[in-house]
């Protein structure tokens, strides 16, 4: 590699609001030679995540923030370029939190080898990546989906949300999913929800009323704000809810709009509860080796929204996140 | 009881905001007959409830509203003055939901006998009430504290918020009290918490921040408001807030202001979880039991606000509890 740079794309400064251009820096460096037990990945697929407007802000949150002047943060799949690990040789495909470049350095920790026979390599960046294991565990283990219930979920056509509706379909239960536009609400129809709330032509509250007649027993919300309060109005009795994200919010420069109607927990002896999907590190594995049956079974669906770009266009791409403007799990070609 | 009247508080009107005595109507009818299988008690506490306030409004709730012109709903204790139901006898000390009036009518389901031997009457309206046995299964049901852990309860000088703090403090943990002024402090500070905050005079946040050092493991909630979004903010990883109440919020006309911080649930994987102490019902007498033995045992204390007055003086002496002026379980002497 020896010569070759590697591009980079840095925090310059926290933003406010919506990440402008000013807010990053682009830097280009040689491509570093693994030393002893590293391995130098090249990446191929980046992994663009709302999660991420949050590693960009200062203060105490579930993950550090991203240091001003560091590469950003960022899942990415790629391939073994050089290995001084033993546990990984040239050719290797391998999924980690490589950072927005085109070449990254590993102790290998955190680094896994994937199986591109199975499935395409930019889909351990999506349901079979961190937002598929966050749809697995925030569902089963927070949600507890009954079969016959109705599980509602935010954002249900997005990396996360598409495949929480899916497993909710697997567990047997009555599924509705909320996105933005006709053509996601086809597509989340198509993957097999029973309903579907299009948040930007209609009404959530009538759509909620209209699809839910016994109200909702499970809630996985990755939006926040108002599609979070309507959901609260409609809860079932004992509902839970599954604090995912609140992707409405990340944004706002005023304070995050809390949601008013939260003593419907109260009324109905509801619960809500946070998730971050690193807790369950140890059992990704069991996880992975469900939703892998569940796809090879034809039962689990996944698509990417894949971009092609050099790495200096994620700033850009990045926005289509918080513009509802991608249509599945979003990943840069860099 | 021939010839008497039985004075009562109806509802007259549905209130905006703080019930004003326009919203009440005052009636006098014949003092009723038992007849087979009923009771008539005299009522001698009126229980006062912070949750008065929501059965006054119309819409779905944990309970069918209180209809217009029908006596206003409400716990209280007496005595049996006749009796045609083989459960009770004339000069039994009872409970039960009488309603606002001085005597009241019931078939007998949900009055339970009492023993004024061991504690005042007035007493099964509070710590050996429905607000003795909120504080009782919120707490160790839904908030499940650890010995060491830290518990926070605000309105901790009420009737359910005292019990709470005793409570937490019997089963080992640190218990800092939010209370409104001096007096109050001082008080849950002789019952044994091991730091107040007084809201009225010190910033909320700084005060947990001082006292919560670790974070806050379980948040029992009475008040709402920015009161919980300072705790949402300074919350332990795990912690579980109980819902009991939002008695900030009740009087409002302006929609219930939505806890801002509630995605410090998601960053510290917490659960806040809404309760109704009726769900409970088939174990009070398990909790009256260890209750009464921690009473007995001089390690939980309790403290009535005792008001005389007739019963039309009702709609004045419930407005001390949205004006934070009771001090202990409200209770009215007709």
């Amino acid at each position: 590699m020896s010569g070759a740079l590697n591009h980079q794309v840095r925090l310059a400064a926290r933003p406010v609001g919506l990440p402008k251009r000013s807010d990053w820096q682009f830097t280009e460096t040689p491509v570093p030679e693994p030393r002893d037990g590293e391995v130098l990945a090249k990446v191929l697929y980046l992994s663009l995540d709302p999660a991420m407007r949050g590693w960009m802000n200062e203060g105490k949150s579930y993950i550090p923030p991203v240091a001003i002047d560091a590469v950003m943060r960022a899942g990415a799949a790629g391939r073994v370029v050089a290995s001084k690990n033993s546990g990984f040789k040239e050719g290797d495909e391998v999924a980690g939190n490589f950072g927005v470049q085109q070449y990254a350095i590993s102790d290998g920790k955190g680094v896994r080898k994937v199986d591109t026979k199975f499935a395409p390599l930019e889909r351990y960046l999506g349901a079979l990546g961190m937002p598929g294991m966050t749809a697995y565990f925030g569902l089963l283990d927070i949600g507890k989906p009954k079969p016959g219930e109705t599980v509602v979920v935010s954002g249900a056509a997005g990396a996360v949300g598409a495949v929480v509706g899916q497993i909710a379909k697997i567990k047997g239960c009555r599924v509705v999913g909320i996105a933005g536009g006709a053509d996601k609400c086809a597509y989340i129809k198509e993957l097999g929800f029973d309903a579907t709330i299009d948040y930007k032509a209609e009404d959530v509250k009538v759509g909620l009323k209209n699809h839910c007649p016994d109200g909702i027993h499970v809630y996985f919300d990755n939006v926040g704000g108002d599609i979070l309060d309507a959901a609260l109005a409609r809860l079932a009795m004992r509902a839970r809810i599954v604090i995912c994200g609140a992707i409405s919010q990340y944004n706002n420069t005023t304070p995050v709009k809390g949601p008013s109607n939260y003593l419907s927990l109260l009324v109905n002896r509801a619960s809500m509860t946070g998730m971050v999907v690193f807790d369950w590190a140890d059992r990704y594995g069991e996880a992975a080796k469900e939703m892998a049956g569940w796809i090879a079974a034809g039962k689990l669906h996944a698509k990417e929204d894949v971009v092609q770009g050099s790495i200096d266009s994620f700033p850009d791409v990045l926005l289509k996140l918080f513009k509802g403007e991608n249509f599945g799990k979003l990943v840069l070609v860099p």
